[in-house]
């Protein structure tokens, strides 16, 4: 009996963190008794206007939203970091560290319509979101190390507001995710003297079994390690460090392809696609002066489904406790997502 | 102004995984407008005919269970890993590799009952399901490199069936949780010559900050680094390396503790409380010709719930792409859970 990767059970190793994941490929056969969840909905109310985030509104703290047109961005109102902490006396007990943490968090609304997603939005919208992640990016980076933009996209993820919105966190400190990234980037780099990442793209580009869609400057893949059924990544065809090293050429392609990455995740339970998704490049702040060459920008999808727009994958005793765990090949979730239609399936009844 | 934990946002350093959680205990004061889940539910049915887990059930694989009156062990019908699987083919290629995964899934019920749970057994019941996990560990362990004994509890922790039950899954790898706690655990045992969590565990106990409950040989903190709202960590007060390394008063202490930690879990919202939660100990298979005094054998809970019974603490889109973040303290948390009763609020009712 040969190995075939379709049928038996199998580690992969993910080189930017130097973990594993176990793929159990024939094990997507078994019947789901488990916790059902409300199927996610498209919000169908375009203004309500007790919702904090919507034009015009209220907020917590009093104050009152401009009569935004395109994006709208403002400090959390309930921030988990603050710009002022006093400084933690030195811990030198290895077992009892803590540090101050010092930051800021905003939220950014897309659109002013509350009906509004991504997917639905047109490119020229996208766009326009895309030109303000940079715009933050760039304000943010000159005072902290990490700002980290998010979306949480749906009940199921935590999101507590559904207008279309997401958040930009910036801290004093290096968190963890790229943290590790960075070790692995660099230590990749040093050895080869070629990005880690660029390496990658290229043999996706090559082997052509992970490629979810792609266009001139863009490709997304379900990377070879991924974790969730059908986790993506976006990454770009050139070497790109930053969120602000795009030109206004790579910005109007990554705008199109976002809208194409959404619309497929929406066609495939025929929903609005939950995920968390955000930005990863070469940290800021004290950085920017350094060499960050082995660093590549890229985005990260995070979507919890797994069978349906009701059962997700739960990472759960066995993944927190010894290693993540997943039911389908990577290959089988990139060859679905790859055969759904471009065009999001309300655009497409028009 | 001084540093005030209670107050401050802050970073904390886990030295058994080398990672930051970022703590935020301003932040429990905003309104929670998200998903709400239904409340956990104690299965009022004793016995269900149809549950594949029921004494006397036909499961999916056609086998009838025996009539059994404590615990039952077999393996698990849709296993994640199986014992048989060929090698791969050697993989020189760093960014796409590749191991083939052997091992065992088994499925133990705790009880005949379907309406048991661990709180609402007796502590002799519990002490025979601690004598069926050791007996387990010690013959998975034999054969594999490591075991790990988990338990879902409750649908929103993924379990599929309400059944009191835990599972075991035992593998030729050795995962990513316990080989990062097996480096670190290594690290501080060269350097100081004293395993890293039994000094953790004495100052803890000078320190009373975060003490949960303790008996003779045991004591629940909530650790200084826990991410989870009501995350705890069971720890013995001597020195021991594995599960197979308990005595009888141990056995005995260990299931009077379990009692009362995860009736102050249910006391805590009324309510059945989810959870994942299981057991590390040294690594077994190869590892048990070695030396491995770095390693405290330690009980992991992890409890998805922060506010209520309907109300979650979301690990999204930051805590996956950043770090780790969470709402109240350590301290506040083991504080509350402290004060609890160790008693049942369906036992003092009696
Ligand atoms: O085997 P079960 O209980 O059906 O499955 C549950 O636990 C497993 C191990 O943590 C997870 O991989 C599954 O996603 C979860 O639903
Ligand atoms: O700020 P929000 O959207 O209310 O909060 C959401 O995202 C945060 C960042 O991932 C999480 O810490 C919260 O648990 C989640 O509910």
């Amino acid at each position: 009996m040969e190995f075939n990767r379709a049928d038996h059970p199998h580690t992969r190793y993910n080189p930017l963190k130097g973990e594993w994941v176990l793929v159990s490929p024939h094990r997507s056969k078994r019947p789901w008794y488990g916790q059902v969840e409300d199927a996610p909905e498209e919000n169908s109310i375009e203004y309500e206007p007790k919702n904090p985030l919507c034009p015009g509104s209220t907020r917590p703290n009093g104050q009152v939203n401009p009569n935004y047109q395109s994006t709208f961005t403002f400090i959390n109102d309930f921030p988990a970091l603050l710009e002022d902490v006093p400084s933690t006396p030195p811990s030198n007990d290895l077992l009892f560290q803590t540090e101050s943490a010092r930051g800021t968090c905003k939220v950014m609304c897309f659109h002013p319509k509350s009906d509004a997603t991504l997917p639905l939005m047109t490119v020229t919208e996208i766009r326009e979101v895309i030109d303000r992640w940079i715009e933050e990016l760039t304000e943010l980076g000159n005072k902290y190390i990490w700002v980290q933009i998010f979306e949480n996209k749906g009940a199921i993820m935590g999101c507590s507001n559904p207008h279309p919105h997401c958040q930009i966190w910036a801290s004093s400190f290096f968190p963890n995710e790229p943290r590790i990234k960075e070790h692995y980037q660099l230590e990749y780099y040093k050895k080869f003297k070629r990005p880690l990442l660029m390496d990658y793209v290229a043999k996706e580009l090559e082997k052509k079994e992970r490629i979810v869609t792609e266009n001139a400057d863009w490709v997304v893949v379900v990377p070879y390690w991924a974790v969730w059924p059908y986790e993506t990544m976006l990454l770009p065809k050139a070497h790109l460090k930053r969120f602000t090293d795009l030109n206004g050429n790579q910005r109007d392609s990554l705008a199109a392809i976002i809208k194409v990455l959404t619309s497929k995740y929406d066609n495939l339970f025929y929903t609005s696609f939950p995920y968390s998704m955000g930005w990863h490049g070469a940290p800021t702040g004290p950085k920017l002066q350094e060499d960050v060459s082995h660093w590549v920008f890229h985005g990260i999808y995070y979507p919890p489904l797994l069978r349906s727009a009701t059962v997700k994958k739960f990472l759960v005793g066995y993944e927190m406790l010894a290693q993540n765990q997943r039911d389908l090949t990577q290959e089988q979730a990139a060859e679905q997502l790859r055969n759904l239609p471009d065009i999001h399936y309300k655009e497409s009844k028009k």
